[in-house]
């Protein structure tokens, strides 16, 4: 299957001189950013999942170990996001009767935890084969590519993830038809604090939450809002990134999905963050903060309040990752 | 009626030093920007209203003439929006017993035409008491004065109209609770082709019109190109500017009030514009254009199509209006 409107198929790939094996990061991303359902996101410079892919002998792409999924994740090639969004760009290439990779992916935060978990996975594994072929396609053709693979994943071909993912720092999907995205400034003292309280929220059943319908007033204000934070971005503006960091509706609706949510906004809030919210569909949560100190407070008051109603949960205090994936090592 | 929350009763006005007389010009506008629904605006250096404000002997505020309207608007003092509005601030001030001026208010913009022409007349008629009484309140005091004029004037205290005529440029309102206005940068190639049909359409009845609810997914595509329209302002970048310049919310229901605006859209994407909407809530329309040539080509073409179909019109092109009111003599 082919994906792309531009000209892949014509690109041409030497396979003498493609690497043997690389390994790669691709990083979390808090897709919406609070206020920008569905537009919004940002990388982090941790969590991250790692794809390692070696060359072999035998054509075809296949997966040779999953670490940190619990065993959740399947490792038939066709089944598994990576590997399929590989095979479908090696497709492309005209690749795929003569390369042969194998896969291990590493994954470094849990599934379903609202940090573009699949993302990280799809977009390492699409940054590793690219890496390996010598980079024939650029980011931005990579794109798509991604975007299937969340189609793969979550039954829905966002971009909200896959694009800070791919291509670092904070990420506006202004349209999908085509596909239109612009990077946007990083204030540098913005620090994501972000507290994954381990219960389960499938994306899939956070969506079917979310009204089909809403008021034009509440539209009104959140695009108020969406404005304030690009405005805010550009001019480094903190207050206003904070104030205007407010969902009036998603989040109303999602939170109830989110153990003790309110009560761990009032914490953030009186921790000093600027704003707090829910991190994509949840239930991981995040403080954005103005530098490192904010951010950790306020997760580590969090964390207290969450241990003190006995729910178990990971933190990660985080600048927003300006570059993406990187290559860890290749040979 | 006090309207503000701030400390205007406790400023002194040595009225020993106010001026004699002064005329004050203020803008039009355009509201929304065709994406921003009651968020956005910018002013224009034409057309716009004048204020002539003169200093009497007797105490209290008075129309003297209104030229320009056809006779439409009250000269009663309690009910004309601009005598109502110097009132106000007057009263605040503790000067309404002492202070006489007569108000002469010349329109040069057709009234109803969604180019705040109400605005215009209520700003300029609070900048000139302002400058006449030696500038006691910042611009940013005024707003709240010029917001209740709107609610006077529409029945709606909205911000779109009178924040630009004000504070010039672009502006977008972030919030109203409280009253949270950011100035946006000016692409200095940015022009509006501004076209008026002359049939009726009040501003009550276009926004009886739209609907209360949206649909999600519309507002989603809706808050993209608002995200996209104020980062193209800050890259000075004229594609994504027009690209994001789409308004899929309330164009297609006032639209239906504006006679051949789809052939008048067609007409100004073919004549180069960048985009093509609705000024506030119509009948104006807005070629916003890159260059001022691209901008008249547009508005030509428009009128000539207008005037083959029996329609009366009047055109404006100008460049953004980065100053707002501006005194024009004083003495």
């Amino acid at each position: 299957m082919s994906i792309v409107e531009n000209n892949i198929q014509e690109k041409r790939v030497d396979l003498a001189r493609a690497l043997h094996e690389v390994r790669v990061f691709a990083p979390a991303t808090v897709a919406n950013m609070i206020c920008g359902f569905d537009i919004l996101g940002f990388a982090v410079d941790k969590p991250g999942d790692e794809v390692y892919m070696e060359r072999v002998a035998e054509p075809g792409v296949r997966i040779r170990s999953i670490k940190g999924d619990d065993g959740r994740l399947p490792l038939d090639a066709d089944r598994n996001t990576v590997s399929a969004c590989v095979k479908m760009l090696l497709s492309d290439l005209g690749l795929a009767d003569q390369l042969g990779v194998e896969i291990e992916l590493t994954k470094h935060m849990p599934i379903g935890s609202g940090l573009g978990s699949s993302s990280a996975s799809t977009v390492a594994g699409l940054f590793a084969i690219n890496a390996l072929l010598g980079e024939p396609l650029s980011r931005e053709e990579l794109m798509p590519y991604c975007v299937e693979g969340e189609r793969l994943a979550c039954g829905h071909g966002h971009a909200d993830n896959v694009a800070p993912a791919l291509l670092g720092g904070i990420t506006l999907i202004k349209g999908y038809s085509p596909l239109d995205i612009q990077k946007l400034p990083v204030p540098e003292e913005l620090v994501a604090g972000i507290v994954f309280p381990q219960v389960d929220v499938p994306t899939r059943d956070a969506r079917q939450l979310i009204k089909e319908k809403v008021a034009l007033k509440d539209a009104v204000v959140q695009w108020g809002n969406i404005a304030g934070l690009i405005a805010g971005l550009y001019e480094k503006d903190y207050d206003l990134i904070g104030r205007s960091m407010q969902d009036v509706l998603i989040e109303p609706t999602r939170a109830i999905l989110i153990p003790e949510f309110y009560e761990m906004k009032r914490i953030a809030m009186e921790a000093g963050a600027l704003a707090f919210g829910i991190s994509g569909s949840g239930p991981s949560v995040v403080a954005i903060s103005r530098g490192a100190e904010a951010a950790q407070q306020a997760v580590d008051r969090i964390q207290a309040h969450l241990t003190a109603h006995g729910i178990d949960s990971l933190q990660f205090v985080s600048a927003v990752n300006g570059d993406g994936p990187r290559v860890l090592a290749k040979s």
